[in-house]
């Protein structure tokens, strides 16, 4: 049986709205392991939502519960939903937060109790959900099978002639620039340059560690893409970009 | 027997503080859960930390312990309390923190132990108290009995004729403004208008969802009175209100 | 057998670090309680990182597992490190942070996957050493002892004639200018003044509470050290000084 279960919102940590909701999971779910994902993605930005979830849902065991808020349309007609994909569970607003999931993930789309408050499906909707998953309850029986979940993927990189061009797609703390370009587009291309927004910055490198203070350098970052970083200061300082911003190898 | 301790302080979360708490809990309480309200309290804000800490309290099951820990005054004479309300258990300083508990709740006055530290009753009182009690030893056996904590409760809103009067009471991370006004208040006039530091923002909506970007809109919120928010933006930061604006439905 | 594991990062609660590292170690430790020392370590700062481990390890009862990854040399040539001392186990990288443990402390070299991602070892090799310890694996069928890790103590205070001369190791989330100064360099000198940068806070008090609003005063902090502060201010905003200051007692 499930008792680990993640949390990942919009909500920050300085209200009371993450302690309301892991008060209702362990009222619930009697001895239940809670793990913060993080609680400080932008308000309202499922594309950041949706990078840190699919980084980290994976590493945790099977069956752990992943209940994922970021939710501008709470309240409106958008579907409630629950998932299931590779032995683990989720619960998530259907605003394509979860479109990172594989292609064989099965959905159902949640009753709203009449009396959830409009304003925060987290605690009244998501997380009796999560609760009734963690306690073994069966997908099917929370809600009724959907198809067409709403699907908003991370944009892909694309091939032109050899090089590759991509985008950034996440900013971490330390300011490195990560894109969506995989190294199999860069096979065989040892020598191949990476720039972002038109600056060089040199062949891919194996780590930041490689470069000089203050150098932008280039290598495949912890979570399997091309990433741009400058050892012990910020790339998106250093460059004046951010998400959005085009990497081509 | 009670396992499950939740946290609420103004420490932050960058220095040692809560880990040294953690740490005391964890070494006398083998297995206990530890839960964080919010450590992000603005320092010595008495008046969030008890809305934060009302709103939240009751959401965890019974004979979950609370530590709340916004403490201007520790190491002058004020007491140090332990309580009980409604199966759930407090520990706190004498400062009107717990106001917001019922009038049946229980208090004892704490012994300060000659060793503690004066500016850290947190590590030092509270925490072993609280794994006392986590422990499940009486509440009369940590202190004195006392009928008269310092009280300091958040404003009640008044009827002025047909109009409630109430103030904002608290600012979450959105934003939204937070006022006191109940909807019992509004009960039977579902065309009043609400103003909020004399700007009109209409009647009462559902949900914030109802209103166009951009727009003020008023609503029942989640933690059950009238709140005035805008849809993808900030009330506070669009209407320049906080704490103490005036709201009348 | 220790399940409870503590963690000490530079990576912030924004990104999909902590929860990668939280997820690696919970998918090898079944049941294994996390606790976060902090994750706001300013990027880098070994110094902050290593005043606040000091601080907080011995809190945690016996057997816990501290993870302690601030590392600006992550994937260069600098050892990865496991230790034992007083019942407790620590990784963290060979750079110093672990300087602060006593001279009876077991060291080991860890062995570094070859699949580690050079840019996050936290994940890919100190997590799953932390779990083999909380697991019961012995330290030394971790790695190959060492005797020769990395120093970097904090400063120690001198005597200088009858003064104790020390500085500023650290300022807290209060503005609170801790020193190095502990009170037995002022035994038997009750009169003695304090002065930070050269200005004057008067002689040794017994907590912060002592003083008046807005006026400096100097004590012994709950970390056993001289600290000058200002009741309902910051210290460090006042005299605009911080780490490295000279305290003079």
């Amino acid at each position: 049986m499930a008792t680990l279960i993640t949390l990942l919102t919009d909500f920050g940590e300085a209200d009371s709205y993450v302690a309301e909701v892991k008060g209702v999971l362990l009222s619930r779910v009697h001895g239940a392991a809670l793990v913060d994902i993080t609680h400080q993605v932008p308000p309202g930005d499922l594309r950041a939502a949706q990078y840190i979830l699919s980084r980290a849902w994976h590493r945790f065991p099977r069956e752990t519960v992943h209940l994922a808020v970021v939710d501008p349309g709470v309240g409106t007609e958008r579907r409630a939903l629950a998932a299931a994909a590779a032995g683990h569970y989720f619960v998530a607003p259907d605003n394509g937060l979860l479109s990172f999931l594989p292609p064989d993930a099965q959905f159902v789309s949640l009753t709203i109790p009449a009396t959830a408050a409009p304003t925060f499906h987290a605690r009244d909707v998501f997380a009796p959900t999560a609760g009734q998953l963690a306690l073994g309850a069966a997908l099917t029986h929370l809600g009724h099978a959907i198809t067409d979940p709403h699907r908003a993927p991370l944009p892909a990189p694309r091939q032109n002639g050899a090089v590759a061009v991509g985008e950034v797609i996440y900013v971490d703390r330390f300011g490195t620039l990560i894109s969506n370009v995989v190294p199999a587009l860069v096979d065989g291309r040892p020598d191949a340059r990476v720039t972002i927004g038109g600056t060089d910055v040199g062949v891919l490198r194996r780590t930041f560690a490689d470069g000089e203070r203050d150098q932008l350098i280039a290598f495949v970052g912890s979570g399997g893409t091309v990433e741009i970083a400058v050892r012990d200061g910020s790339a998106a300082k250093n460059l004046g970009v951010g998400v959005g911003a085009e990497v081509r190898v």
